[in-house]
């Protein structure tokens, strides 16, 4: 695995490894022990064309608790695919730095980063997927069920966007069914649901416009916001579509007794999700945002430090 | 001490402490000795709604001189409030770093923030006070005439504003006199001067239109900015209202032989102090910018490192 | 030497020792060790009033690699000369930081900069000059020609801006001739052109309106943007008035077979240099690129840390 694009580029071997070096280093870390500095030396620039808190904060977090550093740049300084070819950016940073990460309008984008750089390349989101944001999804889900989710079901309410691209290929590599529940016309594309198929094919992928029907055998229920960076003009039309896909008490007591509750954050609180659900009993939503650090973490120990799982070879 | 929100909830003892250990790793350092690692291993996420020099630079030197680390963040990123709830915001970075630190337009954010973290909030100024330039200013006050500073009166002259503020309870804590000389109409409104009598009710405060009265027994006269960050539309107007209350070497003058003239800075030079006062011999207002890295340290060292005063127990 | 805001300001013997270091910290990192800790408990300070890939990105990882720590403020956080003074920046980040680096419109905040600070100055880019790329394009012509330059030709084909100034200037320091082939009305400036004999009069220095003539005997060929920041209003008539002067096979091919090409990035490809150029078999432009890290390096080890050349006393 040179790069981090999409979970359908990654090999499985290596996303167990990624989930046990980042397991064994949130263990560490919760027993108030530092990490060893598997990146000492080591700097990861980060380029962002949108906002982050959750990404920015945990990737810098997770190079400094290895030993190493971070250098972040937001779009108007950097100006990929204007003021320079993402490609230039890319040989210019591979003589500078270890590892590039960037957020990102286009996807394309970061393939031609990818091409063109001799460090690794990370996806922390594009329009087409979020795989960064999947990996501790898959993390949260295996704290609550075992590191063995065959069979599991997660049930994705709301827009069929890149954070349910990300999430059904992470099923379908986890061996878990996903089913989107979303309104008419805002099911994952045909050609999308394809390429997914093609990355995938033993996946179970439902699409249904039955939010009820999604949730009744879900095992865990998964909210994103309804109106996604750039989307912001679309907000009124947006919210009115959505209305009967929000995440409330009424539709979670639909599941079973035993399914959670996950959102990627930010919330827009009783809009997508009432904060009944994000605050009770089955939320998961704060330990996952708090996994997105273990598992950035483990992501640069195996790509940018050559960390491997204890007890492989 | 879990939060430093204002100098009113801080504990006496608390801060005794902040002070003692300040002055300490000040001395160390001005011994060309490098501070001990108190916060190695720690981060402090900043997050800021306006700009800053000051505090930004002598926040990410204090952590960086004792060990930690330091994130960064301006309020496109965060949208705190906006894009993702303050509360929420607080809860996500509690399972990432280990301090928060905060500038923000509403006070009442911090507050929010405060009351989800589990990790210490820092208030690096609200519509409502600017602790931390207060913790900075007693710091250079005591240089000037020793810890105890009981009996001392410091004579700000200009707005009743959010510095005011928290110089008015540092003054009640420390036992100085306060004394405001302002435009009508740009007194500490009614009632916040009544919390800050709750606060510290053995202050001595008093305000007055006339600049002359106010620093005729002052040990030290304090200037800030007549048009905060937020009322640039004021400008022309508020020139015109304080033109009586400007820091010139004709007021200045009229103060004791002994006295000494502060600035929180950014100063705007000829305006609300002329030249010949901010580079004249009694100011202090460099040594006590330098100070905000000190006081900074001090309090870092002790909300998130438990740092105590040497032979305290 | 105290600041580093023109090559012409720095003496011979500091650039020689500059050159030095950048190499052998190079020749360090190249062989996969770590650099010693020269800059261990120091920070730069870092303003940017434009954006910035290359020099943010060099300089920062050049403090880390040294065990130093930088902080780095975009414009609109510090308000240069608008918020506050230059002078009165430089006077606060001095008893703070341990060095200021700038990127500036005018070179002449720079200048009140140094006059203030009591901790080095660096220039990283100003409306006269970019002596830090100067630097690093020295150690590409070196990479290639060794360590002596005398009588080497360097032809730059395009605008006679800061990046010219501070080309002629570093030839003339080194014993080369400088040739600049601009369109008529952006030659270098008489006033500058005059300073620049001032500064090294033994300086072989060349104007033309032919880029052919200009490359003939040229050992190195360097192309900047034909629109620099702050002239993107002017990008259409400039696109015309520099069509003649593209680096393009035809005109590299008027050479000599060993000349190579330089650009100090970010290109507009096929605008000032083709795909084939930069790309071809001449170009140095991506190793130059990483020199700034390199160069970068050698500067900051060398003021801020003492560093002095192997061999030397």
């Amino acid at each position: 695995m040179q790069h981090f694009i999409s979970v359908s580029d990654t090999p499985d071997d290596d996303l167990a490894v990624i989930f046990d070096v980042s397991f064994r280093l949130r263990e560490q870390r919760n027993a108030g022990q530092a990490n060893e500095p598997i990146l000492a030396g080591k700097t990861l620039a980060m380029i962002f064309e949108k906002p982050s808190l959750r990404t920015n904060v945990s990737f810098q977090q997770a190079m400094y608790e290895l030993g190493g550093n971070s250098i972040v740049m937001v779009s108007e300084q950097v100006g990929l695919g204007k003021r320079e070819s993402a490609g230039d950016v890319a040989r210019v940073l591979s003589g500078m730095v270890h590892g590039i990460m960037a957020r990102v309008f286009e996807h394309e984008k970061l393939v031609e980063m990818a091409k063109h750089a001799s460090v690794p390349v990370i996806n922390a989101l594009s329009d087409f997927s979020h795989p960064c944001q999947a990996l501790a999804d898959a993390m949260t889900l295996m704290d609550e069920f075992g590191r063995d989710l065959k069979g599991r079901t997660l049930a994705f309410v709301g827009d069929g966007n890149n954070m349910a691209h990300s999430l059904a290929v992470m099923c379908g590599k986890l061996g878990m069914n996903f089913i989107l529940a979303s309104p008419p016309g805002y099911e994952i594309k045909p050609d999308i649901a394809d390429q997914i198929m093609a990355f995938v094919p033993e996946l179970n992928l439902e699409m249904t416009h039955d939010a009820v029907d999604a949730v009744r055998y879900a095992d865990a229920i998964y909210a994103d916001t309804w109106i996604s960076m750039g989307q912001e003009q679309e907000a009124v039309i947006r919210r009115e579509v959505f209305a009967d896909y929000q995440l409330n008490e009424a539709l979670v007591n639909q599941s079973p007794d035993h399914a959670i509750v996950l959102h990627c954050l930010p919330a827009y609180r009783n809009v997508e999700i009432t904060d009944a659900v994000i605050d009770g009993p089955r939320s998961r939503v704060f330990p996952q945002a708090h996994n997105r650090l273990h598992a950035q973490k483990g992501l640069v120990a195996v790509l940018m430090g050559g960390a491997r799982a204890r007890g492989r070879d």
